[in-house]
C-alpha cells in the first residue's frame, strides 16, 4: 500500500545540490521501502536525469515531480530572494506543504530560506509567537538539542519559555527520553545570572507544569551530559553551533599537525586513526538528518549545506518521523494547556 | 636597583589557594629577578607559612606582606560578598592600588568578586563606560582575543564599540600586532547580521578610526585564524568561553575513550601521546596566565580558578606588563579622540 507519508525534497537547496541531494533520495528509496513517498522539487528535467544516472527508475511510484527550476542561493539574502524567485524550489516546496500534497519538507538549502518561507507560507501554529530550530548536538555520553540554533536571533523572555516547551517535546520523541533536562544557557549557574531577557526567561521556564527544569546551565554543562535540552535565543545558539563545529575542525587539524612532526607520532597516528574516525562519527551532524524548524504549521528539518547523500537520506527520514509522530498537534496541545494555566 | 614595577598579589583567591599562588610567588621571584616587587594580600600567617614551606625567603626585599584574612569564595555572590567581607584579599588588594602602593592585581578568584571590586574601588578610566575582559584564546594557528568574555553581560552598541577599541589596543600590545583585524561576532557574516545591539553596533565599529574591523564574524570563524579581536557582550563571550573549554575537554575525553576501545589504536595512542601533550599545552589558558579587565582605572588580571603555581607566575607577569606598558593611559587617548572626533 502507498504510505500516506509524504516528504517534499527541496532539490535544488545545499552546497553539493542537486547531485547530493538526488542521492539522498535515491538512498532513501532502497533504506527505507516503502514508509514514505516523496515529492522531489526542483528543476525536473536536472533532477530526473540525475536520479537516471544513479540507477533509480524515474517511474516508480513512490516518486513525484513538481518543477521548481529557480535556487535560493547559500549566501544570497532570504527574503529578497523569496521574493524574488516565485519559482525557488524551497517556496515551492512549502506550497505542496500548504496545499496538502506533502507533509513536511526537507532541505539542505539556505537556513534563512526554509525559515523565512515556511513563515511566510504557513504561519505559526496557534499560540506561538516565533520559530525555532531544535539542533541535536553530539556528547560526550549521550546526544542533546540546542534550542534554539538561529531561526530567531531576538527573543523575548516568553518566546524562550515556548522553546522550552517545544525542546522538550521534541527531546521526548527523538532522544526517547521520559523526563528530558531543561537548562537554559546562561553566563552562569545560579539563579539571577544571565541578560535581562534570560532572567526574565528563567521565571517564566521555571513555573512551566510538567517540564524538568535544572535552572540555568553556563557552556561548562555542554557536551557532558549534565542536561538534554539548552534553551537560548537563536542568536546565542547559531554562535554556540558553529563555534562548536569550527572548534572540532581546528582540534583536529591541530592533533593532525603535532602528529606529523615526529615519526613515533606519526606511527602512533596510523595505527589509532580507526578511534579518530569513531570519534569523528560520533560528533558528525550528518547522521541525525538535520534539525526540525518548530513552531511553524508544517514540518520542515534542515540540513547542513555541506551534507552528502547519506546525510540527506537521514534527513528525509526525520522528517518522515515529525509527520507520523505528529509532533505539532503535540505542541499545540501543551502550549493551548501551558496559556489556559498562566491566565487561570 | 629595587623595581617601581608592583603587583599585588590576591593570595587567598582561586580553587587551589593559597598553595597554587604562593607557588606562583616563588616561581615569579625566581624566574622574572628584580622585574617586579610583590604585594601579597591574604592572611599573613598562612601566605608566610606557605613560602617558607617552598624555601622561599620571606625577608627577601622584593616581597611586601598584607594583611587581609576574609576570603571571597568562588561560588559566593560577588556583590554581596564584597559588601559583608571588608578585608577580603581581593577587596584589600584592589584598595593597595587606590592607594598607589601598587600598580595592579593578579587574582585567580571569583570573576565576579574581582569585577565588581574593581569597578565600585577604582571606577571606570575617564570616558568609558563599562568594564570588559580580553581573554587570550587559542588558535590552530595564531591566538587571538575574545572581548568581553564576561565582565558586562548587558552591552550597549557604544559599550561594544569601546571593546572594539580596547581590544585593538590589547592585541597590540599583547599580541604584537601591527594592525589586528576586528571582528563583531554575529550570527552571520553579512552586515544587517545580528540582534539589534549587534546591527547597531556595527554602524558604530565601521565608523572607528584607525582599527582594521573586517566586519561581522561568526562561529566558524574563531580558531582558524580569520579575526585577531572577536568583540560580543560579556553574556555570549562566557558562553563562547566556556562552551569552547567544555568542548576541548569532552572531545579529548571521547578521543582517549575510544583509544581505549582497541589493543592497536591504545598503541597508537601511546606512540603519539607527545602530540596531544603539544596541543594541550597550545590551548592551554595558564601560559597565558589570565585576562585583564580593561576599561577600569587599574590594572588588574584575572586567571582562571583552577591555575597551580607556572600560570599564577605567568599572570603575575601579565600585570607587570601591563604596568609597564601603560594600556591604561593609551585606551584613554583613543578614547578620549574618537570622542571628539564623534562629537566633531
Amino acid at each position: 500500500m502507498a504510505s500516506d507519508v509524504i516528504v517534499a525534497v527541496d532539490m535544488m537547496g545545499g552546497d553539493f545540490a542537486p547531485s547530493a541531494i538526488t542521492g539522498g533520495v535515491a538512498e532513501a528509496l532502497e533504506r527505507f521501502g516503502d514508509a514514505y513517498r516523496y515529492l522531489l522539487v526542483g528543476d525536473q528535467e536536472v533532477v530526473r536525469k540525475g536520479l537516471v544516472e544513479l540507477g533509480v527508475n524515474a517511474e516508480d511510484s513512490r516518486l513525484e515531480f513538481v518543477h521548481a527550476p529557480e535556487v535560493v542561493g547559500m549566501n544570497e539574502h532570504p527574503v529578497k530572494a523569496l521574493r524574488e524567485k516565485r519559482n525557488s524550489s524551497i517556496g515551492v516546496a512549502m506550497d505542496m506543504v500548504k496545499a496538502g500534497r506533502a507533509g513536511g519538507v526537507f532541505s539542505a538549502g539556505n537556513t534563512g530560506a526554509a525559515v523565512g518561507a515556511s513563515f511566510l507560507k504557513w504561519r505559526m501554529l496557534e499560540g506561538l509567537a516565533r520559530p525555532g530550530i531544535a539542533t541535536v548536538m553530539p556528547g560526550e555520553k549521550e546526544p542533546w538539542i540546542l534550542m534554539d540554533s538561529g531561526a530567531t536571533v531576538d527573543c523575548t523572555p516568553s518566546v524562550l519559555a515556548q522553546f522550552a516547551i517545544m525542546g522538550d517535546l521534541y527531546a521526548k520523541q527523538t532522544l526517547k527520553l521520559a523526563n528530558p533536562r531543561i537548562g537554559l544557557l546562561s553566563n552562569g549557574t545560579e539563579e539571577g545570572k544571565g541578560n535581562k531577557q534570560v532572567q526574565d526567561a528563567f521565571g517564566l521556564i521555571k513555573n512551566i507544569p510538567g517540564i524538568n527544569f535544572i535552572g540555568n546551565v553556563e557552556g561548562h554543562d555542554l557536551f557532558c551530559g549534565k542536561v538534554d535540552v539548552v534553551v537560548c535565543d537563536g542568536f546565542v545558539g547559531n554562535v554556540v553551533l558553529k563555534t562548536s563545529e569550527q572548534l572540532c575542525k581546528s582540534m583536529s587539524n591541530m592533533i593532525k599537525g603535532q602528529v606529523m612532526q615526529k615519526f613515533w607520532w606519526k606511527m602512533g597516528g596510523l595505527l589509532s586513526k580507526g578511534a579518530f574516525k569513531e570519534v569523528k562519527k560520533q560528533t558528525d551532524a550528518g547522521e541525525v538528518g538535520g534539525a526540525p524548524l518548530l513552531g511553524v504549521k508544517g514540518c520542515c528539518v534542515i540540513g547542513h549545506g555541506n551534507f552528502q547523500a547519506h546525510a540527506v537520506a537521514n534527513g528525509i527520514r526525520a522528517v518522515g518521523e515529525l509527520i507520523r509522530e505528529k509532533l505539532n498537534d503535540r505542541i499545540v496541545e501543551v502550549i493551548h494547556q501551558y496559556a489556559l494555566d498562566s491566565i487561570g
